[in-house]
């Protein structure tokens, strides 16, 4: 998580070109493609978002369409929809034509549904039923990542033929997954992957079917982004194939998709965690209304279970008034508990989204917290009982004012900060658990949300322990 | 983050398996290679994992030596670091010796130090001089990642010449990084890349030079491999080369190892998130101890800070014991403030990795988060106030008990509550600002920290404002 240098300069870069490419833009249109034929789409991409808006049209329409819809794909997301808003149906329908399947669905999924509708009506007949199909498909699961450009030959056919068509489709513009091939029976049924240098170092003569491995690791389209994510990793795949029931082929999801679903997929599970409901926007681009609606949601369920503590704290109301010593814990063994919750709370959902640690697991965890709550409470309460007698000792403030002789003060210190310390770690394991099970999300077992369940028991915990250790001084 | 049937049918086919490939092992070893031809060496791990220990060399005999190692590639770390260190040093080399160059590495640098010099002094030498370098690499460099198994042609070749030379190298066994091929130049310096398709597309007659992209995207060894990630996933790459100073080929780091690497990174800071120091090893095989170490610190240090709430409730005792009433709603306000600091420091935090958010973009980070504290603090000072109100009308409690209008009350938790829940908004998300400036990892800016912090401020608001409107009732 350190600046990256490098990262600034491709931006800096693109800031630096954008007044040059403004110039030629009004004085020699013509001249900007061949200006700008050796750059990267991702860098055309930053620089196209250094213009102003205006410009951009003018910018991509200067390059070749291929060329053009590459840049789009690398386009940021809010600049992309702007920009194809502005456009009438058929110019946009011209430029999203020449993206790739997978991307041209996800292009159209972010733009207003209205425009989406009439660009796709302007798109070629056949483009516009597969553009229709993938459509459908949610955009978080397999159907909607996958891309419908990816390399099939017979698994009959000799490794010379295949080689053949696969050279004849890269030389007719490619394929977007074209690492591996996959090899189908008659009737389209997936038989086989190789990759595509298995491919070329197959033996002359042989057949499809004899090289291929047999046993191809695939999702359906329903399948969620992170199941998609596993089977890459555990594979170490650079696409997977995506079967209908009858494991007939209807696309790929390549790495690179992988990899982005991976990090929005971080970005949700470190806002859940944070206590809050996942941004669908980057945190500068939101507006400040709809950031206040994903935060506010959360924070008054949390302040409304968290009055809990006034409650508790008016059912003490006496005890706390004969020995107003106790208030001054109050937070500070509250907030242990809070924190002990809240590494454990992390440390369980972690383990969980990495499939650690499965739901029938949830006994041998409890058994790992308890001694490490106890001894994190133990630790955490000899600190508060050193506290309290250095205090007294160094006469900063006198703990027996009110008739109570210190050292009990300093027990209850630290007898109760082992009781919630303790309560906090399996208050915080458990949670994940427990939503999991009622089928939500692990991840929203937030730090706030086990620290407000700990402050409540806590609280109670701590009033417990000081009925029993100062109990007689409060008669 | 829901469960995922398919995953635990792999780990129960291999459990299946495990009896009848103890049995098979005792009675005709020959025939264990024959019978798992066709399993992935991924779930070949998977049963090896199931077998008693000792079973475990023998299983990896019976399979020709290449597919060994490449089991040994996918085997759990804690697993193939017992394995390894239980055999001798010759045979350990053997295996080890037709892994990758990368995961050799990798490897070797997780057994302890002892066994790998003698395995590395095991290995042919060519193999061991190129070992030992890839070992002076930090194991989350760039260097540590990459892998030397990759395809260079001269850029002064045909593309017919290249791609017999590819396909040679194909047939003599591959290299781990094929699907991209980097021209080089006769001093070894990098200047082209082309993917295998685009070699494949090529016109015939053509020279690599003419048909492969002059700009490479690259790394140097000692890139982070956030970076390697960054670049990987901006450029939508299967392999980032990595150069040294003069801009020779190195090695490249494939996208496999990138997908590990972002997943780690991402458990690691989830953990940070979550008060603690990340853990080197898996939650369930980390020993209790070792998890003691790594969570006690930072509760520690926490506990230590959150004393200031003790010593701030000691000052303002007096106000305390004159109107016991403000002790009820301590907990409530403290924790809202934590809260959304919370909220505001995970966003903040997280847009930084994603470079969303640059240090220099503080100020307009600060201009977002003040109006959203505001009309935060003011939505949940508006339930507090409710609660009084409602609280007092239904007769649950009197806040006027100590002759301060309960109105007054009403009053003091919303104006606190607007207070603190701004502070914390800004202070939350101007820390991981904060931290990085200072040169920290901005992602230890977790949610107990900045709650501890606004709860310490967030009392010393609390009272101010309690001076302010009930004062005159504490004289």
């Amino acid at each position: 998580m350190r600046p990256h240098p490098e990262h600034h300069d491709s931006r800096a870069v693109a800031a630096l070109l954008a007044p040059d490419i403004l110039d030629l833009l009004e004085a020699d249109p013509s001249s900007v493609a061949a200006e700008t034929e050796d750059m990267h789409p991702a860098d055309l991409a930053d620089l196209a978002e250094q213009l102003p808006a205006g410009a951009v049209p003018q910018f991509l329409a200067a390059m070749p369409a291929a060329r053009a819809a590459s840049v789009l794909e690398y386009l940021d997301e809010d600049v992309r929809s702007t920009l194809l808003e502005a456009m009438s149906p058929e110019q946009a329908a011209q430029l999203i034509a020449r993206m790739t399947p997978d991307d041209r669905a996800d292009t159209l999924d972010e733009i207003d549904e209205e425009h989406a509708e009439d660009i796709v009506e302007a798109l070629p007949t056949a483009m516009r039923a597969e553009t229709e199909r993938l459509l459908e498909y949610k955009s978080d699961s397999a159907g909607g990542l996958m891309t419908t450009q990816f390399v099939s030959v017979p698994d009959s056919d000799t490794v010379e033929v295949a080689l053949n068509n696969v050279r004849e489709m890269a030389r007719a513009g490619g394929r977007e997954a074209m690492n591996t091939v996959y090899a189908v029976d008659a009737t389209g049924t997936l038989t086989g992957v190789l990759s595509l240098r298995e491919l070329l170092a197959a033996p002359e003569g042989a057949r499809v079917t004899d090289v291929a491995w047999p046993e191809v690791r695939h999702v359906h389209p329903t399948a969620d982004r992170e199941e998609v994510a596993r089977v890459t990793q555990e594979y170490d795949l650079v696409a997977v194939p995506v079967v209908d029931d009858d494991n007939r082929m209807l696309g790929v999801v390549t790495v690179d998709d992988v990899i982005d679903a991976m990090q929005e997929e971080q970005t949700e599970d470190v806002q859940k965690l944070g206590g809050m409901e996942a941004l669908d926007e980057p945190y500068m681009q939101m507006s400040i209304i709809g950031m206040l609606k994903k935060r506010a949601g959360w924070l008054s369920i949390l302040m409304v279970s968290e009055m809990f503590t006034t409650s508790a704290l008016q059912y003490f109301d006496g005890e706390l008034q004969k020995l107003p010593v106790l208030t001054l814990f109050i937070p500070l063994v509250m907030s242990s508990g809070g924190n002990s919750g809240s590494q454990a709370t992390s440390l369980v959902t972690r383990a969980m989204a990495l499939k650690e640690v499965q739901l029938r697991d949830w006994w041998r965890v409890m058994m790992r917290e308890l001694p490490t709550g106890i001894t994190l409470g133990a630790a955490l309460g000899a600190i508060g009982f050193v506290r309290v007698i250095v205090w007294q000792k160094l006469h900063l403030y006198d703990y027996g004012q009110h008739g109570v002789p210190y050292m009990l003060v300093a027990l209850n210190t630290f007898c109760s900060l082992v009781g919630i310390v303790m309560f906090g770690s399996l208050a915080g394991s458990m949670l994940p658990f427990v939503l999991r099970r009622l089928g939500f999300d692990p991840a929203s077992a937030s730090a706030p949300f086990v620290a407000t369940l700990v402050d409540v028991t806590g609280l109670i915990i701590y009033f417990s322990v000081a009925l029993v250790i100062l109990g007689k001084y409060m008669g």
